[in-house]
């Protein structure tokens, strides 16, 4: 892939487009061996605190001045995210996002949690 | 959306979509006042605990019986993901991830990184 | 150690005595095998993220009206904190803290610092 | 406190003069206003998978060449917390790691779990 032609996609790309950049990325330097799941969930761990670091002791309506410090801890998160659903072979990655809203809906009916904190519940 | 058509996706579905997707559930509820970039970081770094939780004190090959467990908190993960990328207004997330991918070959290139792990450079 | 004595002590209790209470609970188990470094920074990680959930989507001054559930919780960090300070067999980990401490107070010194929120500099 | 002494002590301190340790030097900072229970414990989180960083990929019997990257990690973790306590007034911290030691001697028995790795069970 040109790396000049992938600066010109938008969000119209697709789950599998995106798993197959990682993949990709993940087999030229040889280290699926490192990539397990359990170690993939450590690295999405990690990757999230680095995440939140931009946002300790500030104030709720807090954002960084270099928003570029967000995205990329927000790109390394969805890339360890995407290595784990290759590793685990996962059919349709979209499907099981979809799935769990079936059950966020369930968990979460409008007329109940409408504008209510849910964490109060 | 219909739930029925839903299930029947795979990962031809876009980032656009999914990011869509959540927006609307959140919006639904009502819930646009507590999606704050920093609550939302929070919320994918709690989540990616419990990720991490399925393979606590397990050998690194581990993988729970219920594959259901995993998915479930991947998907809680990247549902956060997209709500941050809507809070945050990206235009593009995708391009974010491929911009992010740019760096990453930089930082690593294949002849100095394939076959070694990076965390021991 | 009877457990009657034990809910009469207070913070007088040494580091020492802590250490030694965990090292019992872990031995008369035979869990040391699981008890690695790696795995206890994991088991880490995951009790924060449970400490940090009684706080999501809830403003700054937020506490649970069930404080038992924080305490709880800082009580698991702390435990496998000793456990790991026991399996580096750490001499003195209280010495590791005025260590770091004297550390702290030369990245941040008084005159710069005082009533400035550190991560903004 | 004179710095030469600190390093003297050994783990004969009691978490009432770590505690004290931590107080004064939120307090010397005017920090206290930083440090609400909500913060400390996002700021735990971050330590946490600062530790845990240490480990990313390695196997389950690593340990970093240079012990001090992770004593470091183990000593913010137990700052914040000695932090947390303090803001949450607790009149003794022991008191709540005994209590908690109590639930987990009644949630594992040594006669079932005893070499079982809990997380299977």
């Amino acid at each position: 892939m040109a790396e000049e032609d992938s600066l010109k996609r938008t969000d119209e790309t697709t789950i599998a487009e995106l798993r197959e950049l990682v993949s990709e990325f993940v087999h030229e330097r040889n280290w699926e061996q490192y990539h397990t799941p359990k170690s993939l969930s450590e690295a999405i761990s990690i990757e999230s605190a680095e995440l939140l670091e931009n946002f300790l002791f500030q104030p709720d309506s807090h954002l960084p001045a270099d928003i570029e410090k967000v995205t990329d801890e927000m790109a390394d998160i969805f890339v360890y995210l995407m290595s784990l659903a290759n590793t685990l072979q996962l059919k349709s990655f979209s499907e099981e996002v979809y799935r769990k809203m079936i059950k966020n809906r369930q968990k979460y009916p409008i007329e109940k949690f409408s504008g209510n904190n849910y964490s109060k519940q």
